[in-house]
């Protein structure tokens, strides 16, 4: 809370620089935050030996609410109009990095407001890879332990501890962040949409400034640059840094790394080729744009250049699919994600071979180590809780009274923090703004679910989690 | 092939006696088939012993692609302006139990046709429940083994062999549909009517007379005699067989019994509420519409009273989902069945204790026995595969320049066998005719992956299975 607080100082600072009135919203949701988060810290003093898993895993869903609930005090104390339903669909779109909006007219709206949306994303960004690597693991949900056995792996030769790797990530996330934006700038955006962008970018998040998202610009050099860095934004960090610290080949040889950047690839190319024979223009331009929009939706960050909920029916369908798919574990990325599909596809394999030879022996390989059982049932768990999660978040919204595509697409979007859905509503050219409150809640509930790999929401949902 | 031909024979006769030119056709056909058959037999005389379970996989496959493929001849002959494609289409939803249709103007269409579309769907209806039994426990496809040790321990004591059971179970079959045929008669349905519509209640395959499906009688009775025979349909049919032979106890303690009939029950009474705050009508008949529809949906018989795409956002969502679902094992339905939801519900259920208690021993039960965790495997392998099927199709079909809803809905109504999709295009107000050629095949080899519960098909496309 005390962090947030501070970090609302910098669009207060940005706002009085600049000379607009909203310092002054900024300092009084940051003089509210740091005031319970200083009461909260001399509340809970003394030193906490250790935590229960219990108690993990609500400090962890608690954390994620109640941040929400302070970041959106700015956006709805602002002069925007917005309820404060509608600011913490924003905050929570922000800090799970989904980048689904509300607001319409960005292009007018004040820039500390820009620039806390910017911020929201960019530490909801930092906030789950450290979680991924810290947290995650040791909690054992969805099949994260797998990292946990590499991490400790490496760690044990590389580094001594976790929030050294957690500290030098971050340095080294500010620096690609850097990068990006000195790129953005270079492609033609003002200084201060080269930073916010960068920050929305490389935590694939997808806020931008602009009612028209990257499209706004019309500049190759930043779609290209996006492009590039959504992907940087969906590899494992870690293997970025096992990379400069010496061992460069680690992360090309990563068979999640490797999966992701065919996956993308694929992708690309099916959409490019079909794009073809819809619309005339040269073979750059078409895949400037499918590139672009096929990342943005992979990655789940939720760009866009233009529409393609109107590139036609495979379009459709196909981004609809593409949006469950994420990035690598460890990434800014939400989404099933890569190493499950290839714990799914390794099992599956396996059975296959097992209907043929049913007294052999077979194991499932992940990254050339076989694949620990407990691993194999908790990413099919997972997997399993997430259609269901999703089958009923698009219900409920069908209930809501909103057609099929919008509530499938909400629901979709929204468990994998996606950011726009499909249709002419909530897709690329739509916002979120005009749907029912009910409906904002429940998909910022989605948004949750999806960032906290479910299981971490649902566990409290047991019975027996609150027993004894 | 030769009982193919032999059923043939039933249409040819039926049709000399109304008088009908069309039993030329049902003869050719049969002369065919019946030719290509008995030179199958006099080609594999002499005993065959064992076959091997690559044989097996291979066996069944080839058979559910032959046998449709002489089923559709009649159709292909007769004078409907069916090409063949639309014939296989026609043929391939019928012996799966699907009950999609390509056929417009069915009230005008010659009885011998009529009488052919629902012999296909009862001797499919049949076909699959023998198969449930006999072949597809031995081959453990997606978790059926778990019905393997049920049977053989209760063949053990009650029954000496499988041929046994099944004989027994197509005389109950013959029975039920006798039963069913004659409440038929009495709701007011003609002999020819109840008769034809019995066998595709039973088989919850779906094939009506009329382009108004049941809609088109408008009679309480029938509707109620429908709805009750569907969820008959959807049932094991070995519990029957217990019950009957003194039992009855294992029908109603049977979990997957109790599911299925709570699920459907749940399912109703959602959406009778609903329903409630969209039209103004008695209680009774939105209670008559409703229990009828859905429960043609969720057993995946396809029949319909009304346009259920049409009653508003959460119907099309609800009813989508719904498709998947399915009745139990050793029914007629498809879908993914009840028992593997309870699999998948237990294991997850079991994953969320022992992220709690790491260490702690948990064991998912079904039906009051320990789930063996090869069969866990299985259900999670199915239905990782039966998702990853379904959008593989969705986005075929949309590339085939379907639009979205019928995409997804065409792709889920042919995996599950269900029968009618959604929307104006594919809903229970159209029909199948208007898609590609392409599309009906894609569909067609969807629904004999859905029947034949995944595995069976997709292991022939693995290339270790051709090997050595």
């Amino acid at each position: 809370m005390s962090t947030l607080a501070v970090a609302m100082c910098l669009p207060a600072i940005f706002d009085v620089t600049v000379g607009n009135p909203d310092w002054q919203v900024f300092a009084l949701a940051a003089a509210l935050t740091l005031f319970i988060g200083v009461m909260l810290v001399l509340m809970t003093r003394g030193d906490v030996r250790n935590i229960s898993i219990r108690q993990a895993f609500v400090l962890t869903t608690v954390v994620w609410v109640v941040i929400p609930s302070f970041a959106a005090l700015p956006l709805a104390f602002a002069d925007l109009k917005l309820s404060y339903t509608d600011a913490f669909f924003e905050a929570m779109s922000g800090l799970t990095t989904t980048g689904s909006t509300v607001m319409l007219g960005l292009d007018f709206t004040p820039p500390g407001i820009l620039l806390w949306r910017a911020l929201l994303q960019w530490l909801g960004g930092i906030g789950i890879i450290a979680m991924a690597i810290a947290i995650l693991p040791l909690l054992q949900v969805g099949g994260m332990q797998l990292f946990r056995m590499e991490s400790s792996d490496t760690s044990d030769k590389v580094m001594p501890r976790t929030t050294q790797i957690v500290t030098y990530i971050s340095v080294l996330y500010l620096a690609l962040t850097g990068l990006c934006a000195l790129l953005y700038w270079f492609g033609g955006m003002s200084g201060f949409d080269a930073i916010t962008h960068a920050m929305t970018t490389i935590a694939t998040g997808g806020f931008s400034n602009h009612d028209a998202s990257i499209g706004f610009f019309k500049s190759p050099v930043i779609d290209a640059t996006a492009t590039v860095f959504m992907v940087i934004g969906g590899m494992p960090f870690v293997l970025y840094l096992q990379a400069i610290r010496g061992a460069p080949a680690r992360l090309i040889r990563d068979s999640q790394v490797r999966w992701f950047l065919v996956i993308v690839f694929m992708s690309i190319i099916i959409m490019w080729f079909y794009r073809a024979g819809v619309v005339e223009d040269s073979a750059l331009a078409r895949l400037r744009s499918v590139a672009f929009n096929v990342v943005s939706v992979i990655t789940g960050t939720g760009y866009a250049t233009e529409d393609y909920s109107a590139w036609g029916p495979f379009a459709v369908s196909a981004m609809f699919f593409l949006m469950f798919v994420g990035g690598c574990a460890g990434s800014t990325t939400c989404g099933i994600k890569i190493f499950r599909f290839q714990v799914l596809y390794a099992t599956a394999k396996n059975q296959m071979h097992r209907l043929l030879q049913p007294h052999g022996v077979f194991i499932p390989y992940y990254n050339h180590r076989p694949i620990p059982e407990s691993v194999t049932e908790s990413v099919m768990g997972f997997f399993f809780l997430y259609a269901l999660a999703f089958a009923v978040i698009a219900m409920c919204l069908g209930l809501l009274g909103l057609d099929f595509l919008t509530a499938a697409s909400g629901a979709a979007t929204a468990i994998s923090n996606v950011g726009p859905g499909l249709g002419p509503r909530i897709g690329p050219s739509g916002t979120f703004a005009t749907l029912p409150d009910t409906a904002k809640w429940l998909l910022s509930f989605g948004m949750l679910l999806g960032r906290l790999e479910l299981f971490t929401v649902l566990v409290l949902l047991v019975p027996s989690f609150w027993r004894k």
